[in-house]
């Protein structure tokens, strides 16, 4: 049997990935490839009570271990139970958000550290990455702009966070993916919101290559 | 400033451990130690927060990973906002399970391994161990005759298990304890709660010599 494609968005906040998500899955869809568009912290119920606990934490609010944990318990029940196997039956999963956001917050910006971000994945999900990682890049200053604009967004413990906080996971992201190359396709995304769909289109066709 | 100390009592279900943390607690108040009672997974908000998704798990239940992780977040919450703080302003922090607990639940008879469990700790909470484990050994015979009488207890994810799993808990808590006898002090819990309580008193009887 013919195994699917597991490919995740990454990028920090306002940098437009859930929208491009979103318009993948759909544009997949449209050309018969069965999708499942799921996202992080989250994607099955117990990872989405961990995203409760994470967003809107009891008490004083997480540590950055605790935090690292969280992310990482949530990303176990997502893998077990929702990415590998619908992987495995020949589906493609479409994640907002994954691993290299934990290396870029909580490893990076948020100080635990990569190496211990990648223990932790190892230990909880045996080192699962996708396929293909999407990082839409937009330089920092446009993203504080953006979020400036949006409403709401800012209340929770992980969006509101000052703009060197922003620059800093801008730069994570960046360094993570200069690690590895193969596995990364960096997305400019300045523009409309068509203009950087058309270069996600071509990010992924070398996935479509493989299929034929 | 003199610093407390911090004492775990460790065992299976139904050894009675809980009981005599709680008495021992009395004891040291009684002898004017100042003396905080607690338990894991739990003793702070959120770890407490997170005991309930352990318990009552969300969906189909936790994975052996994500239980670790998540055992591992609520320890680092509980270490860094209750215990290390305590410790050091002079308190005793007597908990009801702790490490050892998830070395021998998740590490042994559930599956992940002693050096996983250990690798979480050393990430979550630096790898803080107890000044003195009590660990209240009773034969896993006499265990599941006492369960068997318990009400209420065993309808959660943790205490509806059958008798070989509370046997391969009993074997796993007497091999870590052999690992590190200098922490350890295993205390039989067969007899009377007096009797019990008697041997445990005997077994911190060291800790107050380091006090003098």
């Amino acid at each position: 049997m013919m195994t699917g494609k597991f490919i995740a968005f990454e990028g920090g906040e306002g940098t437009g990935k859930s929208t491009q998500a979103k318009l993948l899955a759909e544009y997949l869809h449209g050309r018969g490839i069965a999708c499942r568009l799921t996202r992080e912290p989250g994607g099955t119920e117990g990872a989405e009570a961990i995203r409760e606990l994470l967003l809107h934490p009891p008490g004083e609010g997480w540590g950055p271990r605790a935090e690292a944990l969280l992310f990482a318990a949530a990303r176990s029940d997502h893998v077990e139970k929702l990415i590998r196997p619908a992987v495995q039956s020949g589906e493609w999963v479409i994640s907002d958000r994954y691993l290299d956001s934990s290396r870029a917050y909580q490893g990076g910006a948020g100080g635990i550290g990569d190496d211990n971000v990648l223990a932790l994945h190892d230990i909880g999900s045996d080192g699962l990455k996708p396929d293909l990682t999407i990082l839409i890049d937009v330089p920092p200053q446009q993203v504080t702009s953006r979020l400036a604009l949006r409403d709401g967004d800012n209340s929770d413990a992980i969006g509101g966070r000052s703009a060197d906080y922003h620059a800093d996971v801008t730069a994570a992201f960046r360094e993570i993916a200069a690690k590895e190359p193969a596995r990364f396709s960096i997305v400019n995304g300045e523009g409309s919101v068509d203009d950087v769909q058309s270069r996600v289109k071509a990010a992924i066709a070398p996935l479509f290559g493989e299929l034929a």
